[in-house]
């Protein structure tokens, strides 16, 4: 059986070097004020044994990593009609693109780009009349910690400076490809992406991943097979911005801008780290490189 | 010396079938809510003369070519600096596209496609408090006429349904290419676009791009001789939405989707016709018609 | 343990209401000349056993399952150094699209779509005097077989119809992403495609995939474990044309328009299905439906 | 009457000190092999009158002005069937780009870029044998000079080199947009565009365009009126690359990368300029400018 506890500890050791290499995003003050050399990691088997290194229970804005659990509850609200409306492909393109949008009719090419995002929310504002809440709700559940919140300065500094995501969701109303006002959809992306949780509330929420859909804890089904079977797919495919084959992990992943990443080996584990500092494609760059060490030494991975 | 009137009078019984042909725009019901079959011609010669046809007197919606007015004046507010923010050629892709912007970094390609005339609005915003009344003031004057005025309802429908052009303004602003709140620049974009005038004004109007910048009836400078020269050759290269090579008719011009086109022949004359069905380019069908006659009936054009 | 064969054959079984469904490729005469309804599948396991249904003993043209053995042979030929002219994303874009190509100056996106397999070949030229032979001589050495050849009169047929390819040459050659030129590159690409296996063989030539990059039989390491690992990503994320995300077979897989599909399960097995007909995005109908069948089946596949 | 012989001999003047200014076009060596800043102009009147200044009698490549003399005779030969192969519009891309072309299924936007060109010598090849000796014997029967002839080594050089063009036509091909073999239309294009001129010989062929489509000395019609309007627009939006709206002369004109530039006013003269450093655009620097000179010491322009 593998020493995980000694693998993260030697993986600590190494990385510590890279900590002050890439840059923490800054396009919004509020995330700026986060400790850049910051670094933590969290594994979780289904088998229930759980290993963490650095501040696991430090909190950071998830960011796009929110994009996998609107997901996973608009696949519970809607199931297969969600794909009428967004596309399962890569994209081919930085993740908030117009030009791929405007060629295809307003279809958004997959739902971990900002556009599909937007439907997606849009889609859960359709089933649920308070999608920021009913979100929250649903990951205080997932992750069994009643204290999970927004962090209402971030997501009132991204309502007032984005503007890319201001044009993009009239774009998609333009396509009718939003029941509901742009101003409200982009209310509710807003505060989801603000939510702020540390690596072990991340890895225990995205255990269901690994397990065939099941929550472990409470043997509750969050998906069914086949749903959980897409979202794996969709993460490796789609879900490290427009560096899909430089990532070289193997395993489904999903990143977000706050510098956390989230990844999943089927069957065995869920994985979660942060570094705040990216790297010129938008991922933690120590994150990254922890993944890829974590992979090389246990030699697991998908692939 | 041409007979002016007999031609007008020529083409209005030569036009008269084709008057069911085409579609009023509709995407705002209170465009639709005009008569379908109007027709209207107008000339005013730099002579002094003036010669009309049809349905002068009767206002209808100038829409785009109210981005002829607002140009005139941001060249007299910015003059050259203008051009630092918007380009001087044809788009070569729909008035409307965002494709074009992304790909040339929020500069639209003329003044002429809705992303540059609402950059040309910003301008007018930084140089006038007021650009609403700026614009409607500077228009009154052009032709005289004290009472002409914003279609309220116009403008605020443009403002409810208008969401490509929220996502363009958006888009703009996220490239720094707007100074000011996208949505205070739209409000006056969409006021511009619903001015009501007649044929006979839009010509008055108009009649100094044929007289090298110089107000004929009150002898007032509006542009220097470069600057309008550079005004014509835009309408004449991007006036017509995506269509002018189709535009066969040898003028430059501007039309707009509430039927009207104003063309000019510098040294000779202005020429407004307006007409509310369109073609599938999205200009007046038999507006576009009528102009051919003209051109060809006069042997007059620039070629 | 699974009973494989049993497997198979209930496969063959459901499969057989398919056979008509979806239309041979046809944009050469000579692909056009394979009985339509074929259909073939074998399963090759790390373990030595193997498995199979079907006609796997009659060959077909492979087409772009060879991008699969170019790129294999050129990973062993230069290594890194392979990745400075071709990248490893998705292309979000059909597979012979030339528009991404010239935005992203004439670096293909990946070594599976069209312009990244004419540079794959060029490698190859770089290295071996005879890319046609060499290549030939590589895929008898990986599935123990003399007697594999190419098929001459597709090889001719698609040299002097195939437009899109010969423009997508000389495009790479005008980016100087070509070392030799555009013809002699197309000639042996053209070549490569036109070779002609069954699906015994296929499977048998790729299990080294599955295998950390040793062939099983000879216990030759064909590629390390790090190469190995990338082709499988590859596979995944760029190896069933423009629909990655709907292949829901959750196996690195690589298809070509004969009606092939090629895949691996690390760890596990190489698995190789055949039918001529083809969907809409250029897969195998039956195939893909096959594979699909057999990972609900089996409950294998890497999510 | 304007003394035009003192307007040229001072525009030689002004334009002196720039002579130095400006790249000449270098990617095949037989265009480098020009004395740089060589300098010449002829104004041919409609009236018969004509001025020169500078070296006219130098002939140099005409590279892209070809493209005005193949269009004029595949008018001729195919009239509006033309249209249906070749659109009117400006491109708004640069002129050897494939991505509109891919966009629009092989309908080049207009004849003046390279793809469209290509499309004109497809249509003359389809109605006379010999392309090259066709579109030769016209263009001296235009000038009335025998010996105006190809330059071999520069449409070999072209030949050889031009990868892009390779791909255009192999492209146009492959959506069915020529009838011919793209190594038999780019062979005759690449003849066309060698041929060598001066500046005399250029004004005097065009002379028909200021005339209504009647050459002037002879008497004889080239094309009728409405097709003589046509090519005029044509020039004006779409004659001088990418930069129609920075080309601020206000005068139809054809540019090539030779350093030519050949200019017509309706009703007036054909003026032609030759210079063969280039500004970043591909349009003669001196030749720019010394038509700016032109049309504001003459006040003569079409806006």
């Amino acid at each position: 059986m593998l020493e995980y506890q000694a693998i993260l500890d030697e993986i600590l050791h190494e990385i510590t070097p890279y900590l002050g290499e890439g840059r923490v995003a800054s396009y919004i003050p509020e995330l700026a004020r986060v400790e850049p050399s910051s670094f933590a990691m969290s594994l979780m088997c289904v088998d229930g044994r759980e290993f963490h290194v650095g501040a696991y229970e430090k909190r950071f804005s998830i960011q796009s990593i929110s994009k996998l659990f609107t997901l996973t509850l608009a696949m519970q609200l809607a199931n297969d009609s969600l794909w009428e409306r967004i596309g399962k492909e890569p994209s081919g393109t930085p993740f908030n693109s117009l030009v791929q949008l405007e060629y295809e009719h307003g279809i958004p090419r997959n739902p971990f780009i900002n556009a599909g995002a937007l439907v997606v929310t849009d889609v859960i504002l359709s089933h649920l009349q308070d999608a920021h809440q009913s979100v929250l709700e649903f990951i205080r559940t997932l992750c069994a910690k009643d204290d999970i919140n927004f962090d209402f300065s971030v997501a009132k500094s991204e309502a007032q400076t984005g503007f890319r995501n201001h044009a993009m969701a009239n774009f998609l109303k333009s396509f009718n490809n939003l029941e509901h006002e742009p101003s409200r959809v982009l209310n509710a992306y807003f505060h989801h992406c603000s939510i702020a949780m540390n690596t072990q509330e991340l890895a225990k929420s995205a255990l269901f991943l690994a397990n065939g859909g099941i929550q472990h804890w409470s043997n509750t089904p969050i998906l069914n097979a086949r749903q959980t079977k897409r979202i794996n797919a969709l993460m490796l495919t789609c879900g490290t911005y427009d560096s899909v084959g430089d990532f070289r992990v193997g395993l489904p992943a999903k990143s977000g801008v706050g510098g956390g990443i989230l990844a999943t080996l089927p069957g065995k584990f869920s994985l979660c780290v942060w570094s705040p500092r990216l790297n010129e494609k938008g991922n933690s760059f120590a994150g990254t490189k922890a993944l890829e060490l974590f992979t090389t030494k246990t030699k697991l991975s998908i692939f």
